[in-house]
């Protein structure tokens, strides 16, 4: 079977693009338009919101399908509005991978065995029925935290290996605090760095052939120096790299994530993208209705910003 | 506003009893009754798979809620089965809460401060849309993990503050492979220890009568020398203690995470407790149609298991 770092890699190199469209829709960004038809149709419920996020992403998809080679929708902007939320979320990766789309889904879960195993079937694995499979949410890729080590990781590998998927495990984050345990130094070493040698192991048996691991790190963009040393320390590890733009990430600071032949990592915009139309650089250019194009054009500027620092 | 560990910590005194019982169905566990009715009426499919646990976990509610505190639903065995198991863990939280139970709701959520506001508002706040309040998974508390730091965890405090719910931080767990970061050695101290003083101190504002607070600690019954110690250095930190039965942990080991009160804790068991009617010791005594009342024997030998390593 493929593996899908293969395949993420692979689209990258054809669009030349190693970004990737953070799909994390909040109410303030869905066009006053928008969100009065679905409230004028379903009334002012989660039900109404659900399906104006929906109608939202399906037209940033479709503005940006040809553009980049994944979309990472950001499972609690949509689980903050309940089951319709949720839904939603499972509506956006499916409308994603139907256009072509490479589909890594935001959900950081973690937990013991057993119950790593319900989140792995239901979001990269499958569940068996009297001999009907379903897959519930069917991402090609997910993030996961590893605070509670090998066992609670194990079952999403399995899955990996039995459907073709991939995870990002949370390393080095890009929030403020992030470092509060991350930055702690055991042995010598700070525990982001140990959990980065315990993610190169976990992805041993999933190396593709372009030298990477299906098993990837999220590691952001507002750490720099740390990004530098763990792409040293982790030569078969794709990163998955949140951060940039909206977080204050830049691109002349992030290049240290990819490798010498400019691959190894792929950069998360989600506001800096889908709300494009509100932001100063585009809100001359284009109106809320054409938030969409705005969209279209922010992924254009980001792709050039960053490649403009890879080597080619 | 009532702070929610003042009434979990009233509601065990009135019940003597400081356990929770574990509502996290498997397919396996359905009695093949109640599993062939849904299958009968939705097809072998996910909708049916959420019926059945809905009626399995009532009945079980409807057995135990005059004779435990709380129940602990883990959200990975219901998203298993995508948008419709979600919808069962929904309608579970809120079938509980209806016979009077406290709901710990078990899912251990970590994100980025925009995401896990998002989680914050779905699972323990609100959601308003014009004027509209919403409360769409309404859980009094909820797990989460540490990783990210302070301020992936600051949304969750301000809705504790808000709407008087109440947290458990992941420290110690319970799993075998918990050690590999949680142990390691930061500054002369294991991580677990480290986190157990931020969970403290993220804690400070939200203590209530009984001198425990609503943001409390996962801390598991398999390593009670560990747990010993927490008990010593976080004396406001109240303890969720899950391993006990199936995973091996004892009630004499875990009487070191009460205080000399015999307060201070919660101990959970789940399918020990949802699937008795399984095991040697209840098969012979109860059929499995009789499931629910072998979960409510189940709860009532464990209660005096645990109570008889306690102080009075």
């Amino acid at each position: 079977m493929e593996l899908v770092i293969d395949k993420l890699i692979d689209r990258i190199r054809v669009l030349s693009n190693p970004t990737v469209v953070g799909l994390d829709p909040q109410l303030d960004f869905i066009p006053a338009k928008l969100k009065e038809e679905a409230f004028a149709a379903h009334g002012a419920t989660p039900k109404a919101v659900a399906e104006a996020f929906l109608v939202f992403n399906k037209a940033i998809i479709d503005a940006v399908s040809d553009l980049v080679p994944a979309v990472k929708p950001q499972v609690a902007m949509y689980e903050r509005y309940g089951v319709e939320g949720v839904r939603c979320f499972g509506d956006t990766v499916a409308y994603a991978k139907a256009k072509g789309l490479i589909v890594i889904g935001d959900c950081k879960r973690g937990d013991i065995a057993s119950s790593a195993e319900g989140y792995s079937n239901g979001h990269i694995g499958e569940i068996i029925l009297e001999g009907e499979k379903y897959r519930p949410f069917n991402e090609d890729f997910i993030t996961i935290n590893p605070y509670l080590g090998y066992d609670s990781v194990s079952p999403f590998l399995k899955d990996c290996e039995m459907f073709g998927a991939g995870l990002f495990v949370l390393v080095k984050t890009s929030n403020p605090h992030g470092g509060q345990i991350q930055d702690l130094i055991a042995d010598g070493e700070p525990v982001y760095r140990r959990v980065g040698q315990l993610v190169s192991q976990w992805g041993e048996g999933l190396v593709g052939r372009h030298g990477y691991s299906s098993v990837g790190a999220v590691v952001g963009a507002t750490y720099p120096r740390q990004a530098a040393e763990l792409r040293r320390q982790m030569p078969h590890t794709f990163f998955l790299v949140p951060g940039y733009g909206a977080q204050g990430g830049k691109a002349e600071d992030l290049a240290v994530c990819f490798d010498r032949d400019g691959a190894g990592a792929i950069v998360n915009s989600s506001r800096g993208i889908i709300a494009a139309y509100r932001l100063d650089a585009y809100k001359t250019s284009f109106s809320e209705e054409q938030f969409a194009l705005a969209a279209r054009q922010a992924v254009i500027d980001m792709r050039d910003d960053i490649i403009r620092f890879l080597p080619n």
